[in-house]
C-alpha cells in the first residue's frame, strides 16, 4: 500500500468504533453524519487530489525513511522547501475547502515536533523514544493514515501548576506506569479534525517542573481506542449543517473541534514518546510552534483568498464592479500575502537540527502568530464592507423561507439583483460563513495565544544588542544599565 | 392613557394579527415564540424601567405638543440635550439587553426625519403633510406605542435607478392613488425589531429623479395591516434561540431583522406623509442619518461595554486578573468612548431647524458612521483575545452535552477552572454571542454603508478652504486650480 | 484700556528686559530676532484679528468679573459653549498660523485651573488665594496681556520623588518664605510661547506627598522678572528660520519651547496662588488637563487641515487632481474631525464647578489625548504620501541653490511641473515643515504623556460596572471577583 | 587589486573633479566637507569592515565572472541566499551607520536590473548590450568602486508623457547619437549617496511609447564626468551637520540626496546599456523594484532596530526600565521583523532568470513596499512615545547653549536625570535624528511610491482565481462576470 484513494480513506473511517458525540447523540458514521461529514469531505480532498498531477506535486513527497512516495502530511520536514510546500499546501486546501483541515496539519506538526524531541531525549538521556517514533511513522506512511494532533489541556485555574490544581486531572497525566505501557487520565480540548482522523498524536503542555513530571507525556493512539470519549463542540451557526439547502453554502469542507476525555486509557509502550521527561516538554512546544506558526500564515492567506472571492462575487451579483472596491481588495491582498510571506521567511531563515529536521526561525514564526491573530479580522471586516448588509450578518430569510410555498416567490423576487436570487444568496452566505459563521476557524488561539507569541518575540529580539549599537551611534560612553524596577 | 406598563405592551402585541414568519412557519404569538421573544423582551425594557426612577429620567420626556409625559422614543428631538439623552439611552439599553432594540430607535429617528421634511414640504409646496404627522404623533404618544422604522429597499441591480429596473417593484412604490389614500407595492428589507413593534414607519430611499416619483413615499402603518407579509431573517447561531439552556446565555434581549412584503397595501390618506415629492427624498435620508449616525455611537459604546465586561468575566473564571489585559481593555474603552463622543459632538455642533427639530452636524455624524463600521471589530477581536480559545468561536460542547447523562460530568469536570463550569461557559458564551453570535447587530451597513458616509464626509469637509489657507501659509500667489482629470 | 491692538502688543514686548537666549546669544528684541519673530507673529494674530468681525466673535468674550469685552484667552471658561469656542479658536489659529500659539492657550488653561483650585483651597483651608487670583486676573484683562503657562519640571530621576532627588532643585520649589512673598528655585522646561508672552503662569507638578510640600507652588510673574533666565530649545530645521527665502515657507507663525531657570526668584505675595498645599497639587493638574486635553483636539484638527491643504496643493502643482487621493484625504478628514469631536464631547459632557468654572469630562478628555498622540502621525504620513518624494523629507535643493547664479536656472527648470518651480517648492516645503519640520508641535507629550492619559482612562472607565451587567446578561449568579495577582 | 581598504576608497574620492554643490558653494573635498563627510563615512563602513571576519562574510562574495573575491555590492544576485545576504547586509549597515547607505544599494540593484534587461534585449534584438555590461562590471569589480544608482526623472507635469511635455528635458533623454556614443540632456533627481560614489548607474523611467524612445536610456558614468553638475538637497535639520557638538549625535553615517543636471553629457558607447529600446524600459523598472523593494525591508528593519535602541536608551537615562514599555517595544519589533520577513519571502519565492540572475517575487516585493511606507511611521511614533518630550521634537537647548559659559551649567544641571546630562541629550537627539531629523531616509517614495506598489499588487493578485474558487465553494453555477462600469 502507500497512497490511499478517497474510498479507502472513507472506508477506514467507517470501520472505526463510534466514540464521537454531539448534542448528546452518538455519531454512528462520521462520513455521513451532518455534524462531521463536511470536515471528512474537506480532509478527504488530499486523497482525492492525488489524481490531479498539479496538486499531487504539492500534496506528496518521498519518505526520508525509505524513499517511498508518501503524503506530505506524513513526512519529515527537512528543508525550507518542505516548509514552503507546507504553506502552499495549506493555502491551497483552504482555497479548495474554504476552511481548516486541521486534522491533518496539527498531527503532522506534532509528529515533526516529537521527531526532534525524541532525538534530543535519546541523545541526552539514552532513551529509545526516537526509533519507536520512526517505526510508528514508517508504518503510518505505509498505511497513509490521517492523524489529528492534540495539544491543549483544560488547565483549570490558570494561576496554578498542573500538580497544584484542586483536581489533578486538569492536565492529561500518567496515572499508572506498567512494563508494557502507561495509563493516562485527563482531557485534551478544542482538538481540530478528530472526526476525520484515523489516529491522534498527543503532545504534552509546557512550563512543567519536576512535580509535574507525570504531565510530560506524548503518545499516539487510534481515534477509537478504548476508554476515550470524544465530544464535538458547537461552532457558530453549526446547526445549519443539519439543515437542507444553502444556508451553509459550502459542502466542500468544514471544521470540527473536539473535547477528548481519557478515562484511564492504556497506551502500549511502542506508541509512547515521552513519559515523565518534564525538562523536554517546553522543547516540544517550541518545536511545534516553529513550523505551526509559520505555516498557519498559509492557512490564513487561503482563508483570506476565499473572503476576497466571496465578497467580490456578492458585489457582482448586486451589479457592482470590483473596481469600486480596489483599495479594500488591495488591503485584503496585503493582509493575506503578509501572513503567507512571514511564514515563508520563518522557514527560509531556519536551520537544520541534528536529527535531520528543519527548524523554523522562532522570532519570525511568532511575529506571524500575532499577525494571524489580527489581520484576518480586518480582512473579514472588509469582506463584509464590500458584500453589503445581506452578508454582514447574513441578513436574509432562511433556505426554508426561500423555498416556502406560501411566500418563497416573494423572497426570491426581492433577493434578485443583477443575478438570480439563489446565486446572490449563496454568495452572501459564503461571506457570512467565512467571516461570522461556521467557517471561521479559531486561528487566534489555535496553537497558542498571541500573548504567548509576544512573550517569545520579546525574549528573542535581542533588546540589549539594539541598545548597544544605539549607544555607539549616539556616542555615549557612560554605562547605562537597565534601572531596577522600583518596589511598590 | 400615556405611559404603558410592561403588561399593556405585551398585551398589545398579543392582540395583533399574526403576519410574521420564520422557517416557513407562522409565528402565532411574538411574545412567546423563541424566534421573537428575546427581541420583545429587549424592547419591553423601556416599559419595565418606567418604574425605576433613575432610568425613567432618561427614558421619558415631555411632549412638545401637549406637555404630557411621554416615552422619549415618541418625542421630537429639539435640543442637543435631547440628543445626548438619545445616545445615553441607547448605550444604557445595550448594557441592559446586550444588543440592539432597533424597533424603537429607527422608528423614532424616522418620525423625526419626516417631522422636518413634512414641514419643509408644506412650506415649499403648500401641502398639509406636517399637521397629519403631528396628529398621528399626538395619538401615538397617547397610546405609547412601539414603532419600528423601515428604510432599505431591495434595490435590485445597483447600477439602475428604481424606475429603470427590469422589475419596477425592486423599490417600494405607489401603484395607485385614491382620494382616500394610496396603494403601495414592493418590499423593505433588513428591518429591525418589527416583531416587537405596534406600528411601522416607512421612509423613502433617495437619489430619485422625476421618473422615480412613485418611489418617493412615506407613511405609517399598523404592523399587522392587510396584505403585509413579514419574514424574519436568519442571524448567526439563531437556531440556538429555539434550544433549552445557555448556549445563548442572554435572555434579556435579542435582535430580529425582517423582510416586509407589501402586496398592494392600502394606506389611508391621514397616515401618508410623502407621495411623489421625489425632490424631498434625499432630505429625508439626510434628516434620518443625522441623528441616527450620531446616536449609534451610543449603541456601539454600550455593545462594547458588554464585550469588555464579558471578556473580563471569562478571564476571571479562568483565574486571570484583568490587570494582565490592561492595555487591551484600555483600547476597548477608547474605542467605545470614541464612537460615543463623536456622536455627542455631532449633537453639540448641530443647529435648530425652523420646525423646532434639532439637526445634528452631518460631517461629524458621518465620521462617526465610519468609526462604527470599524472600531467594534477591533473591540470584538480584543474581547476574544482576552477571553481565550473557548470564547473565540465558542469552542465548547453544547448545553445538551453539558447536561448529558452519559458524559456531562466529564464536560463539566474539564470546563471548570477558577470558577464553576457553568459560570465559565456562560461567560464565554456571552463573548461568543456578542462578537460572533446572535448578538452581533448589523452596525456596519445598518442605516447605510460606510462608503456612503465617506461620500458625505468628502462633500462636507471643505477641501478648497483647506487648500486656500495652506496656499496663504506657503506664500503662494500663483493660481493653482484643480487639474482636469486626463481622459483615458 | 481693554483690547489692545497689534502695535500695542508688539511695543509691550519690545519694552521688556531681554532675558531670552538661543545658541548662546541674548535675544535683544523678540519681535525681530529670527528665532522668535515667527512665534510673536503667530501670537499677534489674535490682536490683529480683533478688527475682523468674523474672527472677533470667536476671539473675544465678556469678563465674568466686570462684563467688559476681553480676550477669550483671559476669560473664565463657564459653559460648554465657552469650551466649544476654545476648540474652534484653536483650530482657527492653527489654520491661520500653521502651528501652535501655545503661549496663549497654556497660560489661559493654567489660570482656569488655578481659578478652581484656589476656590477649593479657600473653601477647605480658609486661605485667600482665590481673591488674589481674581484681582490679578481683572488687572490682566484690563491690560489684555499674553500669558504663557508653565507646568513641566525637569524631574531628574523618574523613579524618585522630588524631595528624594540627589539634587532637590529638579522640580521647582520654594526655598524661602517671607512675609511679603516667596523665593523659588529650579526650572520649568519645554515651555511654549514664552518669547511672545508678557507674563508666565506657573503651575505645580503632581504626585506630591507631605515631604514634597515646598514643590506645591503656583504663581504668576512678568516674563522679564529678575533672576529668571530663559533658553529657547532647538526644533527640527530651526536654523532655517535664520535664513533668507522660503525653505521655511510660512512666516505667519512659529513655535518656541523654552527652558526657564529660576535662580532664587522673589514672587510677591499677591501673585502667589499656592505655596505648600501639596494635597491640592493633583487637583491642579486634573483641572488643567480637563480643558487642555479637550481643546487640543481643535489644535490637532487645525494642524491636520493645513496638512490636507498643503498636500493637495503640492499634488496639484505636480499636475495631479485631488480625486486620485480621495480615500487618503477622507481618512485625514476623519482623523481631524475625530480629535475635534471628542474634545467637543468632553466639553458637552462636563459639569459646573461651584466656583462658576466649567469642568470637562475627564474620561473623554483623556481618550482624546491618546488620539492626539496617534492620529496626527497617520495624517502626516498620508500628507507625505500624497505630496510625493519632494515633500517626504523636503528633498529639494535649498533656497540658496534655487537662486544660485551658477546653476539656479537648472534647479528651477527641473523643479517646474504643472506650476512654477517656486509654487511647487513652497507647497512641498509646507508639507515638510508641518510633518517633519519646524512646524511640528510636541503634541504627543505636550500637557502630559499618552500613557498618563491611559491611566486616567483606566481609573475612570468603571470596569466593575461593565463586569456587573455582563454577569447579569450571562445569567451568572456565582460570585466572580478579581483574582489575586500571583506573587512571583 | 580587488577589495580596497578604507584609505584607498577615501583617496579615490579625493582625486575626483569637484562637481557637487550645496548652499550655492562648491564642495572641494567630499570626504571632509560637513555636508557630505557623514555619508562618506557611512559608505566607507563596508570597506572598513573587510577586516572584521564576521562582517566580511556578509559584505563580500565571489564574482560569477571570474571567481575573485568581490564586494557583494558589485555582485550578480544569483540565488535566494544572495538576496537574504542583501537584506541582512542592509539591516546590518543601518545598525552600524544609523541610516541609509543608498549610494551602494541603488547602484547595485541598478546593475543587476540592467544585467537582466541587457540579456533580454540581446536575445530579442540581437544587440550587444549584455557583454558591454559584463565587461564594465568585471572592471568595476576589479577596481572595487562604489556606485550610486539614478532612477527618478523630474517628470514635469505628471499628466503628460515625456515627449509631450512643454519642456522635452523633463526626463533624461538622448539628444545626439554618435558612432562612438550618445549625448544626453536632462536631470535625475533625489539621488542617494552620489557624494560617496565613484560612478553613477543611470536607469530609464518607464511607461514609454515609441515617441518617447529617446528617453529609454541607460548608462554608467564617473561621478565627475564633464558637463554633469550635482546639487545636494536639504534634509531635515541638515545645517546641524555644519555645527560642532552632538545636536547630530551620530557621526557614523548620514544620507545625501542629489539633483544631477546633465548638460549635454557624452557617454562612450561601451558604457551605454540602452539607447532607444523603449519597449524594454518597463522591464528595467520591474527588474529593479523586485530586489529593491524586497531588500528595503532589511533597511527599514535596521532603522527600526536603531529606534528601539535609542528609545530604550533615553528611557533608561530618565530612570525608567524598558519593562514599562514592553508592549510598545514588542510592536516595534513586530514592525521591523515584518518588513524584513516579507522581503526574505519575496526572495525565497523568486525564480531564476535565463541570464543567471535571481528574480524576486514581485507580488511579495510590492506588498513589502506598502509596509515600508507605513510601519516605520508607527515605529517612529512609538520611539517618541517611549523616549518622552525631549525626544519627540528634540526639545532641548542646543549644544552651544549646553556649553554656554553664561548658563551652560544650568542647562546641564536640569538635563541630568538618572544619568548625565550629556548621555541623556545624546540619546534623545538620536531618537530625534532617526524619527524627525536628518537620519530619516525617504523610504516611502524612494524607489517608487506606495500607490505604484498597490497597482502592481492589484495586477498580480489574481482576483479572478479567487472569485472562481469562491464560486465553486458557494455552489454557484450561474455565470457572474464583472459588470460593466456604468458611464456617467
Amino acid at each position: 500500500m502507500a497512497l490511499r484513494n478517497y474510498q479507502e480513506y472513507i472506508d477506514s473511517l467507517k470501520k472505526m468504533r463510534p466514540n464521537i458525540y454531539k448534542f448528546d447523540e452518538l455519531i454512528e458514521d462520521v462520513t455521513t453524519h451532518p455534524a462531521t461529514r463536511n470536515t471528512v469531505e474537506g480532509h478527504s480532498k488530499s486523497y482525492r487530489l492525488y489524481n490531479d498531477p498539479n496538486e499531487k506535486e504539492i500534496l506528496t513527497t518521498t519518505s526520508h525513511i525509505n524513499g517511498e512516495p508518501i503524503s506530505r502530511y506524513l513526512s519529515l520536514i527537512r528543508s525550507p522547501e518542505d516548509m514552503y510546500a507546507n504553506s502552499r499546501m495549506k493555502r491551497r486546501l483552504f482555497q479548495l475547502t474554504g476552511t481548516c483541515t486541521g486534522g491533518r496539519c496539527v498531527g503532522w506538526t506534532a509528529l515533526n515536533a516529537m521527531f526532534i524531541t525524541t532525538y534530543d531525549m535519546d541523545e541526552k538521556l539514552g532513551t529509545d523514544y526516537h526509533p519507536r517514533l520512526v517505526n510508528w511513522l514508517k508504518d503510518a506512511q505505509a498505511r497513509d493514515i490521517t492523524i489529528a494532533g492534540a495539544l491543549t489541556d483544560p488547565k483549570g485555574d490558570r494561576t496554578k501548576m498542573p500538580s497544584m490544581q484542586d483536581d489533578p486531572d486538569m492536565s492529561l497525566r500518567i496515572v499508572e506506569r506498567r512494563p508494557d505501557g502507561i495509563v493516562v487520565r485527563g482531557a485534551k480540548v478544542m482538538i481540530c479534525g478528530v472526526a476525520a482522523a484515523n489516529e491522534l498524536f498527543i503532545l504534552p503542555g509546557s512550563g512543567y517542573k519536576e512535580t509535574d513530571k507525570d504531565y510530560a507525556v506524548s503518545f499516539v493512539i487510534p481515534r477509537d481506542i478504548q476508554n476515550l470519549t470524544i465530544v464535538e463542540t458547537r461552532r457558530p451557526s453549526d446547526t445549519r449543517e443539519t439543515e437542507e439547502g444553502f444556508d451553509i453554502p459550502n459542502k466542500e469542507g468544514g471544521i470540527t473541534q473536539a473535547y477528548l476525555f481519557f478515562e484511564d486509557v492504556f497506551i502500549p509502550k511502542e506508541r509512547v514518546f515521552m513519559a515523565g521527561e518534564y525538562q523536554f516538554a517546553l522543547g516540544v512546544v517550541m518545536n511545534f510552534i516553529g513550523p505551526y506558526r509559520s505555516a498557519i500564515g498559509g492557512c490564513v492567506a487561503g482563508q483570506g483568498d476565499v473572503k476576497i472571492g466571496a465578497a467580490v462575487l456578492t458585489a457582482r451579483t448586486n451589479g457592482l464592479t470590483s473596481k469600486v472596491f480596489n483599495d479594500k481588495i488591495t488591503q485584503m491582498n496585503i493582509n493575506n500575502e503578509t501572513t503567507y510571506a512571514v511564514g515563508i521567511a520563518a522557514a527560509a531563515m531556519g536551520k537544520k537540527h541534528p536529527s535531520g529536521a528543519w527548524l523554523c526561525d522562532q522570532l519570525l514564526a511568532n511575529v506571524n502568530k500575532v499577525h494571524v491573530a489580527t489581520l484576518p479580522y480586518e480582512t473579514s471586516r472588509l469582506a463584509q464592507d464590500i458584500a453589503g448588509g445581506i452578508a454582514e450578518t447574513g441578513c436574509m430569510p432562511s433556505y426554508k423561507d426561500f423555498k416556502s410555498a406560501k411566500y418563497g416567490h416573494l423572497v426570491q423576487k426581492y433577493l434578485k439583483a443583477k443575478h438570480s436570487a439563489e446565486s446572490r444568496a449563496r454568495a452572501a452566505r459564503l461571506v457570512e460563513w467565512s467571516t461570522i459563521g461556521a467557517g471561521v476557524p479559531g486561528c487566534m488561539h489555535g496553537g497558542g495565544s498571541p500573548d504567548g507569541a509576544r512573550l517569545v518575540i520579546r525574549s528573542l529580539s535581542n533588546l540589549e544588542d539594539k541598545v548597544r549599537f544605539a549607544k555607539k551611534l549616539a556616542g555615549i560612553t557612560e554605562d547605562i544599565p537597565e534601572p531596577e524596577v522600583p518596589k511598590k
